[in-house]
């Protein structure tokens, strides 16, 4: 059986053929566009559409299944202008993500039902739906909800109050003794219901279509994460996805870490899937005029990146927002990857030659998995709570009061970590594997995470014992789950990192602390460390061994430090302190590389790297593993030239490259 | 009958004699202040305010009616006070602009009734006031509220909700089979509620006093524009006003464009008013302690700048706001011409001084009328509405995303077109007369107004058929009256712009685009323009020749791009296009001066012009039309000099020219 | 009698002996700090925060009395963890306040009981807790609520219903013929229902525990300011007390202001207890996480700085916030002087050290009374409100618009009289005794108080006819209690300043202005006055003699300006001015020295000035009076020296110095 058409159109063909269930398993990862739906579209509209997919070697898209245009004022449903799209998709080999859509008076969907009520309405809308589309070929996968994940809170109602009460009662009892000043309930159950509505729209759907794909696009991940449950989701769900758009997700990054932002977003929802593929379901397609928090338009060089760099984060397909623009509702005539008059925007040009390029390379991409490099950053729910909690009334004159400072302390992290060339894993505690019998190679960073829960105390002493390292920076660890100060006596991590705090002390915006011999811009707060050999002296870093592992101690914001101040002090500590890990990577950079994104597939006989130049027009040199050949040029940009392990990019420019495994 | 009296008492005694209604029509511009009448003033206080009045040559005030002041606890009313301001008013021969104003307590009063008995007891207190001060040969004018406009809301009540419904039931059908996300009932209630609102006043006062002069003075024009209705407003008014203080009302322009804003405010109120005499019935005529959104003092120069400019757009009155301090509410001791111990302030010497200089020239300001340049900058309403519903939460980051991005836009077209010496009218779609048999001549721009509702498009076509030119810049028409994007398919004004966008594309808050040969700085979007000749490529300008006449677009804010970086090249843009219209311009500036305002008006034999120097010291060249001989000094600040067609100007300065035609 | 003894355990102990209602008549300063009592503390817990009072000579601590850790789910009061803590501050010699604290879930207590049942909860929990406390040993004071004061809000209730009926009926009846805009009788309701409220505590306590010391700690006292009734709190209190922690309550000055403000706030307790003694009940102790308006950590150094400017002050005693950390509410982990393994920090050291030196003089510091430099800073209530209210909707674009201009205004005044040597009284206008017979050597400075109520127009006339000194400044006396604007008829303040303000301008957020000889810059507002001799022409600075007395009036803001602009030229004013007053001082500066803070204290048979360097290092010369000898050096930070009269400092370093009497 031959996967390896060089054709779009052909593989879909075969795709066909043998079901979309083994495609999943191993084809190339497939992109395309959402196509947008609405009434006002003639036949000859939406048969453009899709088209203009199949002429861009886009063999999937995305339907947003609007109750709203269905259903008429009697009660009945018509059809007619979505069973035209499903027929124009089948026309062209495309296959649809069709997401459920009960109807809303909002851009993006309600979160909750409103009432009991409201979900019987939703039941029996979804029976409708699902049982009219579900014998189109053309079907793909049901998009269950669009873009769960609200900020923090839930919709109340007759419903959500019955679903609080029986989930409470399921709370365990907790042991006496402790102090518990807050008990985040709230939040956990906000968590449990989101998962339990998903997963009634998964038993809706199954009870009707039991075989189809289910799939979910989580949003706005770095702010949205302790929503999530996606552990307990994997359970329902065929693929998880995200939406990715820059302008509304991104802005807590500066636009030309945008690619870097799409990486450690891709990566976040690999890790949430686990052993489900992952998809990016709404990558941002064209421009803003009024959506979006900070207004952007990609250019052909940015979607370029994002394409690459997703495929280089293992996705198997990815679905830009959107092909054509919807006519109203907040942003009309926005996102779109073609132009007014439906013609290829440079953007749509520029996905198009990404597609060709994997299309051309099946030896390559059929069967990919991100590589991974050990480095894993760990975040925990209640750090974002706890964070929020703490935000008391206004008080944001310091950057790490302002909301938010544990995730993106941890990116300031992965930032670094990619300079050295090494690309980090970043995960919520629950989904790590805490039960390895050993963990030699392995890294976990803990950065800034205020809320170190007591189920994680003893896990996390297990993975040095057996031999993790455990990097543990900023003011991580000062509260439990109960939003009480355990640094205060017999601090739980005490033997663990080997030393206490005596004391943290609130100093500058920025200043400086110098460890060995380094001199870091820190935020805010010095943490002190009770030196064990000089009572009344203090340290500000602290190594311990502990088991077979070893532990390192900064308490004090090093990385809110690299992000408010100069980051090149950061970059070369890390840089210095991985040294040993870069030597395992496959590929890596010599030297640090500010502004540079690499992502590292594993392949069948090798490994393709992905690497895009966010700074100015520069060299990059390479370091390889000894069993690692020289690079095969898979795609570049045109200004890129590769001369043995040195590339020169332009700016903005990216580079895919294949290693092959040297003969041994 | 010679009405050209040199003394200010002189012609108020004729104008008695004649009766006003003859006075309005042709007099000279009539200069005055408003008197605070409130409780704790004495009879000689009283007397006073009226007798600085007629020292300073001021025939005209207007008193503020309040019948909190004036209602008893039983329900009586006692006049004493205001019968006082009357009979001192008559003594001092000042006629009374007087102005309703029901009891309330805010500082500006209620803008609509809180209920149906409400509008009773409304009722009741004008036909008591009415019956009262009809009899009083001071009164000139009722005017039927002060300042109307609330900003887009008005109050909930039956009344409201009663004539909304009516109001709906009168609305047209809609023609089926377009797509109409939004309507602006919510808008467009308001509007006619206002002009209701205002009529039954009218009404009202009529019954009782049917030859009286009704007025009224909006506020705030730059934002509330879209609230006035004033084509139908002229149906019961005598004549229309405004309040222009610029620490209120011009907080969207710097300091030294404030004559500016004056003369763009005073342009707007004359469009609106059409054939009736419009009146500055508020100029703000002393200091702010903690009133006004910046808080400020006039100059003395200012005042004088004020005032000749305001004259210099036609205005048939100024009322300063106000001769005396109020003692109370918000601003007490506050926007005074006099001082705390009630002599003349800078201010009031200056205005004295002008009202002399007006007097001494009855030749030229008996009959005057603003000279129009040709040139016509058009608002919509649905702008400002769209502007505001697509302000999406907080998305502030741009310029044009952070409200009334519409009006700022054709401002910077005003003040460019005013550097070129051209005095360009403003007004609001509705009022422009679309149904001429001949535009050759005129010119239409359209400035960054994002919606162009469906009933324009055959009245622009229409406009340039016969001979007009229409500039449209920005990202005009954009969207149709229900905030649907109507450039997505068969834009509809293709034909007479020559042209399509393929997209906008959003870039950064200053952006440099080449256009023909100049490099003009915009703001946040480029428009592209489709190629009609090389597909694929784009344009970021089109000029068209559309029937006799011929149109020019460029899709991208370039007047807000002026706004945000560099105003030259936007200025020497507007400058050569304009070239051959200001040819046809009896005076205007040889080169762009920039900071500088000059306003024309049609006089007998002639013309005058207002020029004022906001810049430093300089040397101003005028050109004049062959038909136009040497000028004559009217009025000239201190360190003016006149030599030929070179004035010579120190800073904040005035000159006012008389130009006569040459004999033929 | 001997109290002098040299260690702090001995003098405890005789104190002990004697009853601590001598000890308050006589005795050495007391410093202490909070024990924070909690749930999770064990008794060896409790007993170790006693254990480190006593080890570091701390005889005296604050315990707040959570009803919510004693009341058991029955009704049943547990008392068992907060006996212990009374038991072991006996057994370590150690005196307690003890603060009410009835179940409340905001972190700082409720300021006004819900309901008129509300109250009797309260008075059942006082009932039980003080019949209970009041047979322990240690039990020192009741401190009858934490902090009241709310920012200028009561919390409505029946109870306040009722209270305030009352208290309207009581009100005088108003002479008629004056305009009265404003009452501020919601503002004047929660004056005395805070007082009403905190005496109500009082007999609650006094019906069972008659001879306790009674305190009570107010806080923010920069802006509560108005809300507290001092003279009538006097006779129910023992001694007034006061928070002041610079993160909360410091924040409308910088950091190097903090050590000034900390004196301020002493000073103007200390003229609000009157003839009681006042304490610092709560002086920021320790670190800021998420607490504080602008999180810091106090070092050492401004330990030392606060304490000894404090007891510079005449405070009978200090009781930092706190000794332990809490571990939960909003700021766990925060605020302490112990690190969290509870050993000194670097604070408690150096408070240490200041009660060291303090014992070690038990001849200087037994009998203290803060020296009264004769200049008075007084404010008015109605000025606070009435600048509150004059705050329109958001126009902030000013300074004096921005709230609180008054006391910013007045502190401004403060710091240039402090930069050159002259420590002023700051007081409420209620406060100042009015009725001596003779002010001569006494100076009033109205620094920008917009309101002066009609009560005060005699008193200040009277002052001065006696011989006293009037500095107004500012926009003072621009209206009355009404907000009325007294300006403009009949200044009331004319005969008494010598003259009438014509007008007042806005300009610029800092303009020039040239009085005598000088230049001083000056914030937004210009006050013209009358200029008697040239009508026409304007002054801005007015000199007068009435009576015995001599008044100085600038009506522009220069207070508000030396804060906005640079403040060197108003300090030389200032100490131009002062020249004279400064000759009777015991100790001033030479010349004026910025950031500097000198504190005098009558000690038996000389003076003790204490001075901190808030600068860069420095030699600072002193002056003093012919009566007063060289000094001794009671404390000096590392680098300070003395050599005669002048002293070398080191930034942030803290010299006490005792100048004996020179004998006769």
């Amino acid at each position: 059986m031959n996967w390896m058409f060089r054709n779009g159109r052909g593989w879909m063909v075969a795709g066909l053929f043998l079901g979309f269930a083994v495609c999943v398993q191993a084809q190339l990862p497939q992109i395309g566009a959402q196509v947008f739906i609405e009434p006002g579209q003639t036949p000859e509209d939406v048969e453009q559409w899709f088209q203009i997919l199949e002429e861009n070697r886009m063999p999937v898209c995305r339907i947003r299944m609007f109750e709203a245009h269905m259903r008429r004022a009697d009660g009945a449903y018509d059809f007619s202008l979505y069973d035209a799209a499903f027929r124009a998709a089948e026309r062209h080999h495309v296959k649809v993500f069709a997401t459920l859509f009960p109807i809303d008076d909002t851009v993006g969907g309600f979160k909750y039902p409103r009432s009991k009520q409201h979900l019987t309405e939703i039941a029996a809308y979804v029976k409708t739906l699902v049982t009219h589309f579900r014998a189109f070929p053309a079907l793909y996968a049901w998009v269950l909800q669009n873009e769960p994940g609200t900020g923090g809170s839930y919709t109340e109602s007759d419903l959500a109050k019955e679903l609080r009460t029986a989930w409470s009662a399921q709370q365990p009892v907790e042991k006496p003794g402790r102090f518990r000043e807050t008990h985040f309930d709230y939040e956990e159950f906000q968590r449990y219901y989101t998962t339990w509505f998903l997963n009634w729209y998964a038993e809706q759907v199954k009870a009707l279509d039991p075989n189809r794909q289910l799939h979910v696009n989580n949003h706005a991940i770095f702010s949205n994460l302790p929503e999530y449950d996606f552990p307990k989701w994997r359970s329902f769900l065929s693929t998880l996805g995200a939406s990715a758009h820059p302008s509304w997700h991104f802005t807590m990054f500066r636009r030309d870490q945008y690619t870097l932002a799409m990486a450690a977003n891709n990566d976040i929802i690999r890790a949430g899937a686990g052993s489900l593929p992952f998809w990016l379901t709404e990558l941002q397609g064209g421009n803003n005029l009024y959506s979006g928090g900070r207004a952007m338009c990609p250019t052909a060089e940015e979607t370029t990146q994002w394409l690459w760099t997703t495929l280089g984060c293992g996705a198997k397909g990815v679905i830009f927002w959107s092909l054509n623009q919807r006519a109203t509702i907040d942003e009309p005539g926005e996102w779109g990857l073609i132009t007014f008059q439906r013609k290829a925007s440079d953007r749509l040009l520029a996905a198009r030659t990404v597609i060709e390029s994997v299309q051309a390379h099946p030896e390559l991409f059929t069967t990919t998995h991100h590589h991974a490099s050990g480095v894993t950053l760990l975040v925990t729910r209640e750090s974002f709570w706890t964070d929020k909690k703490q935000r008391l009334g206004g008080n944001d004159a310091f950057e790490a009061r302002r909301g938010n400072a544990g995730m993106k302390s941890t990116m300031a992290w992965y930032e670094a970590l990619m300079c050295c060339g090494i690309s980090a894993e970043i995960m919520e505690m629950d989904w790590f594997d805490w039960n390895k019998a050993s963990y030699r190679g392995q890294t976990i960073v803990l950065s800034h995470q205020i809320s170190i829960p007591e189920r994680w105390w003893k896990p996390l002493e297990r993975f040095v014992e057996r031999g993790g390292r455990l990097i543990v920076e900023g003011v991580t660890g000062y509260f439990d789950e109960h939003q009480v100060c355990i640094m205060q006596n017999d601090f739980p991590l005490k033997n663990l990192l080997g030393g206490e705090v005596s004391e943290f002390k609130a100093l500058e915006a920025i200043f400086p602390l110098e460890i060995e011999e380094q001199t870091l811009p820190v935020h805010l707060w010095r943490g002190e460390i009770v030196d064990a050999q000089k009572p009344g002296n203090v340290r500000y870093i602290q190594r311990n061994t502990f088991g077979a592992g070893e532990t390192l101690w900064i308490p004090s914001p090093i990385a809110l430090g690299a992000l408010q101040g100069s980051g090149q002090p950061f970059v070369l500590f890390v840089n210095r302190e991985f040294a040993a890990l870069k030597a395992e990577q496959p590929v890596t950079f010599k030297t640090p590389e500010p502004q540079m994104v690499l992502k590292t597939l594993d392949v069948p006989n090798g490994y393709v790297t992905v690497v895009v130049n966010k700074g100015k027009k520069r060299k990059v040199s390479f370091t390889t593993r000894p069993d690692v050949d020289a690079a095969q040029v898979v795609f570049a940009d045109k200004q890129v030239t590769l001369h043995g392990h040195v590339a020169t990019f332009g700016p903005e420019e990216t580079l895919v490259l294949f290693w092959p495994k040297r003969a041994q």
